[in-house]
């Protein structure tokens, strides 16, 4: 039971540990403490379902120099012992009387000096997974040690991706390559849109996703209204376009794109969509650099569109990508990060048909020096239709 | 694109916030602010798989009388028109500049007089889905009105299912059922344990299942060492005990519970310890009673366990369940929370087989004033072989 069960080898965990303490040092940040499964994952290589179950907080604790340090139910010490930790403390969670707090009380004021402070990622596409009371407890049992906020330390190590992690993230996108190709076999006229969820579900699995994080998508006379909504009973119907989207996930690591297909002929509208969707995505692809920011790109993406005649709707115009189905940044008008080499991204632009009806399409790419290189095959130009 | 997507009548919805607001009156809270998918989805009935993104916050603000109030990014404004709320506000999120934090704390103002409350969740089995600095900015917004603990007020509602949620888990449970009679077509020795898990998935769809949440297991010669690993490539052997577990949804619901099996024959040890989890199972069945504490079930279980020649081992021993794959309270020795009627509850003994060696064992039930029914079927007293 004890063989090493790391995804990637102890390198790897090693230079992402590295990067975030040089980051931490030049901030000032003593220690940095994690709670969310893709942190955890990041510098542990602890991967587990188990995240499901709200019941427990697990903590990690980035030193100034050396191993991570973990302070977790003691449900998970077998799983850690086989990651990238040595120092693995544990309690019986949970708890009602100390659900953990003493322990990373103790442990934080063992690392940090009394002047010193805790980073705790605080902002923008953040949240604290434990309880908010018991943050409090462990923040007055460490004064006058504070905590301070580390976003920014671990957003600008995790954005820019290792050549192990995109070869992750190329592997699933072949996976979802794969299942899309395969939407004809189970989708059509008469067929209802939740069994379609199911099937494309069913079709990543056997593809090789270890499981499916993600599944949305909409179905509607000539584009959809909505994109986050649960698949119901009703039919697909001739004249629908079909729009199916994922985040499955393969080691841990996401894709996130999305296809299109008219079942039946695609109408006038629903055609010139999907071609001003592609042609926009073209441009974006031949001119995006690292230097940009996530604004620039958002402005090349609604530039492109409306050259093509066509309306820019949906949400934000992709974001990164990679341990959990959508990272920072956000391709928005108000994002400002810089884009770097070394980014997955995902583009996806979207169009207003008519009012409540849109068209959106999604790709993936990794930045490289020289521009995009795409990690989910390319669509084809013209909407595909299923007959 | 506009037909109600309430999974139940709304006279549900309105009966769940009648039950928050008079405890939210006894506990003199004036609103309740809830941000995870569970508690939006219970006020609301607004389910959608696009909580999977962290990028973005999303609001529900349960006010003293009336209807929960959505304070949302607008990506979701379709859906949540859809559901059990008539007041909407959005905004283009996620915003760097401000992420709905002025939306938020003006709506707040509005509701709640400057000596008020808002209630929010912060114990045990809880967090709060947004970023740290934001809440911290929304508290100084609100100022006089302070953010108040609400654990109780949530989780003293939502614990206690409508006959309507039963329905939904029981449904879910036969889902799980058929998945792990199926176990065998696709299980045996040379089978690897990755391949099991993935087509474990794919028979819980094609029985009925939404999605898949979780599915975890263990598998080693004579029982497993740990129950939240991801599974391997490493083939099963003859002598092998195999352990599956699954959280599949259906309609926002979840089932949790496993079932084991030999790979050939079982050893007498895996058998014995099948059979006092069995008996452990049915003692506990027949003792369950409302009024009972969590900490008495655990008794219960702990006592037959050993009664039956056996040693508690694992985790604790069973949890509430529903709206996400374990809630509270936790059958371990320290929690006294009250077991009422309509509770439903997972029976999760454990034993160890010898050391670094367990097996565990689960069932679903619902408390009813004369004790439990079962939800999952009964499993055979006898360890299943698969030949």
């Amino acid at each position: 039971m004890a063989e090493p069960l790391l995804i990637f080898p102890t390198a790897e965990y090693r230079l992402r540990v590295e990067r975030l303490q040089r980051r931490m040092q030049a901030a000032g940040q003593d220690a940095l403490l994690l709670t969310t499964p893709a942190d955890v994952f990041y510098v542990t290589g602890f991967l587990t379902r188990f995240w499901e179950s709200p019941a427990r907080p697990w903590f990690i604790i980035v030193p100034a120099s050396g191993r991570p340090i973990a302070v977790i139910p003691a449900i998970g010490a077998d799983l850690m012992r086989r990651c990238w930790v040595t120092d693995i403390r544990t309690w019986d969670a949970p708890n009602p009387e100390d659900d953990g707090v003493s322990l990373l009380a103790d442990t934080l004021a063992g690392l940090v000096p009394e002047t010193g402070c805790i980073g705790v990622p605080m902002q923008l596409e953040t949240h604290l997974r434990m309880p908010l009371a018991d943050y409090a407890r462990v923040g007055a049992r460490i004064a006058p040690r504070r905590f301070v906020d580390a976003t920014d330390t671990v957003q600008r190590v995790r954005e820019v991706k290792s050549e192990a992690e995109i070869e992750k993230i190329r592997v699933i996108c072949g996976v979802a390559d794969r299942a899309f190709a395969r939407v004809p076999e189970f989708s059509g006229a008469g067929r209802p849109l939740d069994l379609v969820f199911r099937d494309f579900q069913i079709a990543l699995l056997q593809e090789g996703a270890d499981w499916v994080s993600y599944v949305a998508g909409g179905a509607g006379p000539g584009g959809y209204g909505d994109v986050i909504s649960p698949a119901g009973p009703q039919p697909l119907a001739l004249g629908d376009v079909l729009m199916l989207d994922t985040g499955a996930v393969r080691d841990g690591y996401f894709c996130d794109f999305d296809r299109n297909y008219a079942i039946g002929r695609a109408d006038d509208g629903a055609r010139r969509a999907h071609a001003a969707l592609f042609a926009a995505t073209d441009t974006a692809l031949a001119e995006l650099r690292p230097g940009m920011t996530a604004l620039d790109l958002h402005g090349v993406l609604t530039g492109a569109l409306r050259a093509h005649g066509a309306t820019p709707g949906g949400g934000r115009l992709g974001h990164g990508l990679g341990l959990t189905l959508t990272e920072w940044p956000s391709v928005t008008a108000k994002d400002d990060t810089v884009l770097r080499e070394g980014m997955v991204l995902t583009l996806e632009p979207g169009v207003e048909i008519e009012p409540g009806k849109i068209m959106v399409h999604e790709e993936n790419l990794v930045l490289r020096a020289d521009g995009a290189e795409l990690l989910s095959t390319r669509t084809q130009p013209d909407l595909p239709e299923i007959h």
